[in-house]
């Protein structure tokens, strides 16, 4: 059986995540919505989806449809997925779930009495080469984790466009939001629990934050270290350094290379092993996993956790920038 | 003519610098002095110093020499750099010059007011690759510099040798003044300004910071972070990140290799240049940079300012670190 999924908007990431879907094994793309009919009827032509909706509404009322993907603006994430989860469809939510940890609480809340899963949209997590990294920092070739350093980000040019959604506050837009929110779920994902706390200073333009700088603390105090910038261009990396040895990827965020990419650990000054992984497309796999689940008939529930959980970090990093101190979580 | 260099201690620095003042053109090594003359005479032999002496004071008391070297504990510099310089010799004086601004003052005020010049020993600025690397910044081509990213640590097993210079309080050790004070002057060096506050966590071992992390806060906005350790295996890394490019480099204080030393460049994701600089021996630059000075007769008060300035910044993370908030420099 293949799960039946409906992509909740026509955003430019439908088009990647549509596709994966298409090449996704167990998926099949149902039904495509806009608010548009027409934009849906030729994002269906274009990209290939069995039934096209003029509202989010109609394709929830779809009964063949298993699944969806909501790229929408995150500030109708809440919305969006709490309806979806009332229509008893699993939601897939493009990351961030949210930017309000009572907004996101609330989603996985709904999820979870209607009995559907959650999951946020963090390509990266569901690559070869994450699992293969966790393996190799639980295996204790690189010691104990002691630091997680990372960054993201691009160059938007010398003032972020207003119009985009990332840079409206009031559509959720912001660096840590849409590019933090990967460097904190990779901290996350390595330490494997919650900070105790967060530092975190940022640059604003209109009231969004364009360049954020973060400090988040863990128990046996272990720190963490992350930044996301609108304004510096094509940093995408991450060390995970330890007692023993040390860890780092270039291109944590999206691998540069989908047939083969690549990470390198480093035991001793001036030698660094450059490792390689298999061919691997991260969204078709993210597609497989949850499809793979929700046809398993089994919840996750560390998925909706680690969501929250990478929520309320992003919104202690703005809430620490805004203070000027250190914020407990 | 030849600079006629002395060296005042036979820490296991020395040998290295030592042999560098052999190697490096217009310096010859006069003398070495220990409190031990036995240890003086013997360092002599296997080193080649014309002279020895038994104490600091004798080789002071020298007219056939021109500057000293000074690898003594920390806590010792103030002190040795202040008799040095009422002496009449210029001071080449170990990183940290001290761990207390009011010291550094100090040392440099006689060092100004006796007309000697005074520098820190890191030798990494004196690489030409560091050269090169500022030619590439301030030739904007990777735009406007945004954020510094450092890190140096290595492991020294899992407790840090207490009898060591390093870990001891009292001579001057800790972290930050024995490795973080590369970061703190790579991200000084790269900014060319003072930063206006830090904030800092430190992790400690009998009062001596042994893992210490700190964001530095610069004018328009500008971020630098870095960590230092002696609990985490061979990080030596540096990022310069730019609007429209970052360098990375993965051995900015000792370059793995004295005939090639590398950097790279990312301007777009996915696409790395490596790019390397031809043979190096930095500790002999070092020497070889002091010595022309001296012998031109002229002073660079850049370098001194440099050193105190380092000295504060690396003061001021430790006191964030023990207030738990940011402090103003």
């Amino acid at each position: 059986m293949s799960i039946r999924w409906g992509v909740m908007g026509t955003a430019g990431i439908a088009t990647k995540v549509g596709a994966a879907i298409h090449n996704a094994k167990g998926a099949e793309l149902r039904a495509i919505a806009s608010r548009n009919l027409e934009k849906a009827q030729k994002w269906a032509e274009d990209h290939g989806a069995e039934k096209s909706y003029g509202s989010y509404e109609a394709l929830l009322g779809d009964p063949n449809i298993d699944a969806v993907y909501i790229p929408l603006p995150p500030s109708m994430h809440n919305d969006w997925a709490i309806r979806a989860a009332r229509a008893g469809k699993h939601v897939l939510c493009e990351k961030p779930l949210t930017m309000d940890v009572a907004e996101a609480v609330e989603i996985a809340a709904v999820c979870e009495s209607k009995g559907v899963q959650l999951m946020d949209g963090v390509m990266w997590v569901h690559h070869d080469r994450t699992a293969l990294l966790k393996k190799i920092l639980t295996s204790g070739e690189v010691g104990e984790l002691r630091r997680v350093t990372s960054a993201f980000s691009f160059n938007w040019g010398p003032t972020v466009p207003t119009q985009n959604i990332r840079a409206q506050k009031e559509l959720g837009g912001g660096a840590i939001g849409d590019l933090g929110y990967y460097c904190v779920r990779a901290t996350l994902w390595a330490f494997d629990e919650m900070p105790t706390a967060v530092f975190a200073r940022a640059r604003y333009n209109h009231n969004v934050d364009i360049e954020t700088s973060a400090m988040m603390y863990f128990s046996h105090d272990r720190v963490a270290s992350m930044d996301c910038a609108f304004s510096m261009q094509a940093r995408s990396w991450l060390e995970l350094a330890g007692t023993d040895g040390s860890i780092t990827i270039d291109d944590f965020v999206l691998p540069a290379n989908e047939r083969e990419s690549w990470y390198s650990i480093r035991k001793g000054f001036g030698k660094q092993d450059s490792r390689s992984v298999g061919p691997c497309i991260q969204e078709v796999k993210m597609i497989e996993d949850f499809s793979a689940l929700v046809e398993s008939g089994k919840r996750d529930s560390s998925l909706p956790k680690v969501a929250l959980d990478t929520v309320a970090v992003c919104c202690a990093i703005l809430e620490s920038a805004k203070a000027g101190k250190a914020v407990e979580i």
